[in-house]
């Protein structure tokens, strides 16, 4: 391969590149091929190694938790032992965490919806009765995010992204009008980019003085034990450092064993002050009774606790690790020298973003859609689906085995190359 | 036992009742019991009894659904297989359903409450924009469905329950006023009344001509299935009549697996037209990726399709019946004599529906609450739970096995007698 970048070559040498790119781009796309790099579903062997989470309860007196039948009503903030684990991993106090259905995603909504409905502990109003509400949305950031606010109407303004966070400056700007009234946050392993957020950006944000009285920091600790190459990482107690910060109320943190156990068929959890858990627990005891009190039962016997949760992520990572290696080491060596994207070295997470040239993002899916590659729609990792620079691409390769993702990859290691020579060669 | 009615009898007499009543009241207080009779909850035996649900999915390959692995995301409204089980179940088709979680109750709320922030498929606004929003609640009713609209400010207009369903000349002059949206219904063994609507009830009501355009018929199936005395009774396919009646898209149907399997680990159902269906799930699909599917497939799976889950609600119905026998033996001899109250005699559903001198109602449920016996509280079944006779109790007699529902019935009947006595000596 000829790896001397594309800037430094002449019109001639891209335009013979691409002739030679498009030959093999015809070619692959008549493979047919069918794989999917759209999501961060866990593969099947993810989902295959954990089916004895289904054996660990079997006769009647296994669904007491305490003195608690988990078959039958009640208990809407979750049971003891659910409690317990996830107070573990997210290092909160029991009396703090909220035990929910089978998606975290749901939860967020409720804290924003009921923001919108009934207004939040601090709120003097409903949100819906006040106009012109704002969101803060670092951004690469995650979609669905995104997606619950523009649902509501919420104007979202976009925060860039540095290597440890947030742009905190922007942030503390932006916090002195009281209409922004949030902010979403991934800390551990963003999505997309994979970052963690450093110790001081941290404390600027629990720290943080907003004008809002009643601001909601949506703390999505999604990737919170998800290592994929070396050792876990530990993280700070978020609800804590708030209380600490002066801001007790203004944190709700989130996470679930979707990428623990099975997505879809997990257990979801709201971590917050007990203040607002209370003042939540008052508002959701209206739109249900009780969570599924079985699945809650079933995750806290077979995780145990956070020391035995890290093990089994270890087994993720085992399966994970080599197919974060096949798209990084692809990308090295097939783009890297081009001169034509760079990319996040992300060790946990489900993502790597990737930054294409400037223009070039809509086009390589276009190009992987037609040979057969799905990936996350370009945009979507920006507010209203819009990257201003048309360049930020999410790589999701967790689904596909091993052998179908190098063919994935392989196909979008060369629309990459075909678009960015269609950009260049326009210029 | 004196059986001659309280209204026949002296003062002297009545003193002399009250004496010996109060006498077996305190020393049936002396026993230190700690019984509920307050929610419809299942009791041990019948979720012992279907356990064997856990059983059926065992191998990896046993989580197909089709061509769908339900352990990973998508499907959100639901997988095929659940889908046709509900769609037989109600009569309606499999495009008409929507499967959700665990709750039918958060399907219920998270229709009221997107009405409220996005607006229905026929609202010109959301109903947040609009002032005074008006519900209409036949009554006595589930105390639960009244928080809900409570919850959101709408103004509740009661309804009187017939022996037929609700008042039907009052329900189609309230909703000539464009400020009723919608009605609260629960067809079949009807919360607290235990009343199945009758088919010309049920007729008019889906011939309704409401001047709001966005009128929401709330038709809570939750005792489709559940009866406890004799055959199953047929229903008719609510969405199909409205449909016929010019109405496709004024009702949404509700049901759940909660007191057919397990109540908080069961499968709920939302049934609409296709296209409530459609304009439903973009609007879900922002709040969750998809539900459990693996609970769904666990009972599509184990209930098969209707006709075997009548069979196990005839197995659920030999534990039931002799309860909701031996609370109704002992009002009949109890009671009925003394002519101090009236009840229904319901053949399914959960519950009770007991009318006791007007007046009297708060008191006996303290009198019980002191004594040890804790029921649903007075006033629950109607809205704000503000009873205006103060006569109405609805009897849980589901959860208790039976020797203790007997020892709670036998404390609830003096109560009720004693606070009758009360009343009358002091008029």
């Amino acid at each position: 391969m000829n790896t001397i970048p594309y800037s430094a070559r002449s019109k001639e040498e891209l335009q013979a590149e691409k002739a030679a790119v498009q030959a093999k781009y015809d070619e692959l796309k008549q493979r047919g091929l069918k794989l999917d790099m759209s999501r961060g579903k866990p593969g099947k062997a993810q989902l295959d190694m954990v089916m004895d989470i289904f054996d660990v309860l079997k006769t009647p007196e296994d669904y007491m938790d305490g003195g608690i039948d988990v078959r039958n009503y009640g208990q809407l903030s979750g049971i003891p032992s659910a409690k317990a684990l996830f107070a573990d991993i997210l290092g909160c106090k029991t009396e703090e965490t909220f035990i929910g259905g089978n998606a975290s995603l749901n939860l967020m909504y409720d804290v924003i919806a009921k923001a919108h409905t009934h207004g939040l502990l601090h709120s003097d109003s409903p949100w819906s009765q006040q106009k012109g509400i704002k969101f803060l949305c670092p951004a690469p950031g995650y979609d669905r995010h995104f997606k619950v606010t523009e649902s509501f109407g919420v104007e979202m303004i976009t925060i860039p992204m540095t290597s440890e966070g947030p742009d905190m400056d922007k942030v503390e700007e932006a916090i002195k009008d009281p209409l922004v009234k949030g902010m979403w946050c991934v800390p551990k392993y963003s999505n997309p980019d994979g970052i963690i957020y450093s110790d001081a950006v941290i404390s600027r944000i629990a720290h943080m003085k907003p004008a809002a009285k009643d601001f909601l920091l949506m703390w999505d600790n999604a990737y919170c034990v998800h290592e994929f190459f070396g050792d876990y990482v530990p993280f700070p107690d978020i609800i804590g450092l708030c209380r600490e910060a002066g801001n007790p109320d203004m944190v709700f943190e989130f996470a679930s064993t979707s990428k623990i156990t099975l997505p879809g068929a997990g257990v979801s959890v709201m971590a917050a002050s007990e203040a607002n858990i209370a003042y939540m627990s008052k508002l959701m005891g209206v739109q249900v009774i009780s969570y599924d009190k079985v699945n809650q039962l079933r995750h806290a016997r077979y995780l145990k606790d956070k020391a035995h949760t890290l093990e089994l992520m270890k087994k993720h990572a085992a399966i994970l690790g080599p197919k974060f290696k096949a798209v990084l080491d692809a990308l090295e060596t097939e783009i890297a020298p081009l001169g034509i994207a760079n990319w996040q070295h992300p060790k946990g997470g489900y993502f790597v973003s990737l930054n294409a040239l400037p223009g070039t993002a809509k086009r390589t899916l276009a190009l992987c859609k037609e040979a057969g590659v799905v990936m996350t729609g370009a945009g979507a990792t920006f507010p209203y689906g819009k990257d201003p620079e048309d360049s930020n691409i999410r790589i999701a390769p967790s689904l596909p085995p091993v052998e179908e993702l190098e063919a994935a990859v392989e196909v979008f290691c060369i629309c990459l190359r075909l678009a960015a020579l269609e950009k260049l060669l326009a210029c």
